[in-house]
């Protein structure tokens, strides 16, 4: 093999133009990725680069996605270890190539030991200032919105992150749609007030107004995951929060049992199948202070409640959350957005939706979207 | 993180029911993959299998996509060296998954130093028997065959292995759509008689006959490349030869020039534009020729030649070539049959045709040999 | 031309097995059809049928198509008098046909004039029994639910029944994939409250009670236009209302002017561009006591308030509207879908939904209605 | 009723800027309408136009559609006698309509009493210019080109009218999507050498250079229909011929037995079931002649003999054939172009292509064209 000998290695706070997509602690020695869709961006006139990854975990490995001018090109597990991969090589020397290496899995708060990072590069040639996008949209959501589903065959059924993907995904193809950056704030299984097991410490909002805070362990705390987020450093033009899909399964799943005070808890259903009452305004009540929540660090972004991969029996009470929210706030920045269902056909993986049902989805939340942004 | 202790290493000739695709040496120590589509295919009943690859080039290196039940769930760079690559982990040890390492890159003729080779596996659990499929299919072409532009942004313009896929091009959706075992054998910019640049040493016919003849180098004379092709151990229900879009640009071309002899040769137009007689009629000759030769090697199948992806102006040399072959041998089994075109929206990087065009091309191709084949 | 000896002329009442689709007088001498979607249905063993139609109008003639074994075959305006319209002939007089005369325009509450009839059939053969379908659906509506625009250029702007369509519309397909029999009450500009142009006079609850109550004039009432709908005869399992464009509409046209009282009403507007609480809060009012009485007539059918198709600016009302009817009846077999948004693609005539958004819509309301009925 | 006392009558050859499509006698006292996809065609800007129809025949009774600003909007049965049939009504009388009277129904050469004319017209307003598109196309072929089972459901069985459509076929979709106005000469199941039941008397060839000479009666010869048809008069920029596919079925028939001379002729199967090649050379002789007589016809259109759409097995045939013409005469002007052949999802009334069908071969065949005139 020919090496080439031009290439030069650098630790990522000695090069220009980087730009970092997703919540972070700010720094780039490492950069450490948390949340799904997270990414390092760079334009670069060069004909090769590398990049010095580095991941750990108890049980559950990372997954990267690279993304060259726009188009995925690589899918890869990221192994225990620091390893140089090689994002391209042998390309024209003098043509820019936008560059993008995406985490496809989301963050793990069930794996403290689950970590991802980027050390450096090699490379050769320059790297070039990365303009930033026309707008910003963020995405909260479960595991649609961490793409859970989308690979692999629809007999799959292990929960495991190859089956996970960011690069492809209804978030990334509406944030195409839109030309818009965007973050994504998931986890699988949770939901606006509990998990789909009646967790009542499995919900995003605990977990929104820090760095990445639903992540455990010291390393995580070292790595600043629990630190406040820097809500005015990057503010989206619109928040998506696809969540209550684990909140309806909760009436559905048995007891959760606290090891702790012992105590059970549980969202019932009324003998006639019904959703209990109480348990019902206790989720409305947790989605109408989330919306609070969301207003308050984002002041100036349409709030779109986007519900529906999956089926729609919390739409009503998203709906009233949303609306008594509107009433008492007097805020009409607010709305539910009712998004398809997936079909027999447009099902992924484990029983989620796959690429197609992600494609619809995204063409009928950016079509929202375009009007409500006059973009 | 926690290491897998139950994982144990061995070499592929220790491995048990392993199934190899595309044409090999019958080596397992180490397997050497020559074309795109060839592949490492195994059923195995365990939470976790590696395996290690060795990749070597002078300039382009191999890619590879693995493929879980059926379904791509990564693609990667295998950069020079030995590395050993998880296929999967933390899977369920009791359900048997079926897997294929397959080769992305179509064998590269230009760079004698391109090397893909599988040593061995590292796993826990056992192997299992892989059952052939009930068909088999082979395709012959070129650089549509070997899947050219279906990754990577339209604007893509470098030739380079990143755009090349073997597990998402027509053959594997054919394969797929007909229940079938597939080889592939292909080569960017060559044709039946000449190369797109008019060089009558690059053609397919020239290297049928051996493993993987048009692959230079001592190391692959050594690895047995050059070995003669035995068609009796794989003899294909259908062979689909899609080349003739090279010859026809060979008309439109520079001459080329013979190092060697200092002679050059041209595919010549008239004036007029049209094709000049006396060259059509040897890229006729040729055609007819390649027929003879696939005839002789695969005495049962079915032969098609399939063409049109990227326009049909050698479509009535071609039907003329298959026509006067049926006439003199009598051979009814041989049919011609259109592809549809690549539109703007079909196509992919390089300008050739991306994911939509080969899913529009495997659609027609399938459901006529589907007919042909009463599969 | 040939005469067909065999034909035999016979007034409707003469007739057996004959079914009727849409709200009725009950007569036969001749059938009255009001509704858009309303039909005349039979099974005919015999080679050649006619009906004879009456029509008549002061400015809007209605139109018919001819749906033969589920198919539309034919779509003719009816014009002014009395006229024999041949349904098919030279037929296999042995087969079995089933035959819809269905009402493409809907009742016309602007043109009392507006009449169609149908008096009797020729014929050869026999007529046989019509099985009902294994479910019955109502959909409520307005110009969406009338089809307005499915038939004609985009570029259409006069408001005349040639654009009008009920067998081309997502009524017609949604009771086809649910192999349903339907019934359809619909009015362009209509709403709950109001029309679009502010006119409390011109929303449906004020006639849902009756057969056919909008049409006004003596002819009509004499019809039995204005008589009770008797709700036992035909029980739906499901009511879709498809209504609130309009009374979207209405806070963004102007003032409307009582002729009789001179006083004006309109649904205001705040600054801010946002709804007056004031008048949303009669619309939901409306809204909810529309809910109040479909329950009253329908007992037994799931309520689905299907909303969407241009826009949801009235979607937040709605769902409080059902949410306010549920919480203080109890009732829960109650909904709220949100029905895909046309876009500029799926347009027909004069802005309004085009066959492919009809279809989009069918698709998303029939696989909810499925689940809902367990279809 | 309101009369609309504007309304004035007028004959044919009275009114100024009538444009007629396909084949005719020239004359418009009345006009004719031979072929399927014949045509009046005027621009009229005025509210209400009805035209005068006269309708005749043994057995077939003649459809029409009637297209308006390029969308059809009506499609009847046009009973024996003469009719006044409004067209439209009611419309902006400012508002300039273009107006399309369609023959839905092919020549019908097995009913000499079949006869469609247009005596006048009923209007108000006044009629305007049509200008001419900028290119001009001919469809030759069978009952596919005539639309047949484009119309009714997959189960009919009976050859009627009713099932033919020629504004909903390839022909009309790829002459919108060419912007071609263009004429239609076909004949359900007929061929080049001989009818699907070996009848050698029906081929094209035979009947092509007359206005409509496969007429037979003493009306239709009064008519002009055995004329020599003015080649001149109409120039096509292409000539699309759609003929094999009843040619191909003659060899899977019976024996055609000559009333007059007591001959029986057939086009026979070898034992192997392949095609007599003796038969085979006949159908080629043929098809290379009927090449001779278009070109001779059409001195600077394109031929394209574009086949497929129910299967492929005269297409090597069929490439011979225009092989060997090329080769005869140096036209290079001449092509085979493969439609894409019909499924089971695609298929329409009658085992023939259905909408979608026609659609995919429209899509197809004029994207060929597209590139062939530089459209």
């Amino acid at each position: 093999m020919k090496e080439n000998g031009r290439l030069q290695a650098a630790a990522l706070p000695e090069v220009a133009h980087l730009k970092v997509h997703g919540r972070t602690n700010g720094s780039l020695a490492p950069l450490t990725l948390f949340w799904t869709g997270s990414a390092l961006e760079f334009n670069i006139r060069g004909s090769e680069v590398w990049i010095e990854a580095e991941a750990d975990y108890d049980q559950h490995e990372p997954w990267i996605s690279i993304v060259i001018n726009g188009s995925p090109v690589s899918r890869q597990m990221v192994t225990a270890g620091r390893h140089w991969i090689c994002v391209f090589r042998g390309m024209n020397e003098q043509a820019v190539k936008n560059v993008k290496i995406m985490k496809e899995l989301q963050a793990m708060s069930d794996d403290p030991g689950c970590l991802l990072q980027i050390h450096g590069v090699k490379y050769d040639g320059e790297f070039l200032p990365v303009a930033d996008k026309p707008l910003k949209l963020e995405f909260i959501g479960d595991s649609i919105t961490s793409g859970e589903g989308v690979i692999g065959a629809q007999s799959e059924e292990d929960w495991i992150p190859m089956w996970f993907s960011a690069a492809v995904n209804y978030t990334a193809m509406t944030a195409r749609e839109l030309d818009a950056d965007y973050r994504v704030i998931s986890q699988s299984g949770w939901g606006v007030l509990t998990s789909w097991d009646n967790n009542p410490g499995k919900n995003i909002p605990l977990y929104y107004g820090q760095v990445c805070g639903l992540l455990g362990g010291e390393r995580n705390e070292a790595l600043g995951a629990l630190q406040d987020n820097d809500f005015k450093a990057w503010e989206p033009d619109a928040v998506v929060v696809n969540l209550g899909t684990n909140d309806g399964g909760a009436f559905y799943s048995p007891d959760w049992n606290d090891p702790v005070s012992g105590r059970s808890r549980k969202q019932r259903l009324n003998e006639d199948g019904s959703f209990n009452e109480e348990d019902l305004q206790a989720f409305e009540a947790a989605a109408e202070a989330f919306l609070v929540m969301l207003r308050s660090c984002n002041p100036q972004a349409y709030l779109v409640w986007a519900y529906g991969m999956l089926g729609v029996p919390m739409l009503p009470a998203i709906s009233r959350a949303v609306d008594s929210y509107i009433r008492k706030s007097g805020d009409t920045r607010v709305s539910v957005f009712q998004l398809p269902n997936m079909t027999p056909e447009s099902a992924g993986a484990r029983s989620h939706p796959g690429i197609s049902a992600h494609e619809q989805a995204a063409r009928a939340l950016s079509g929202y979207l375009k009007e409500l942004l006059h973009a």
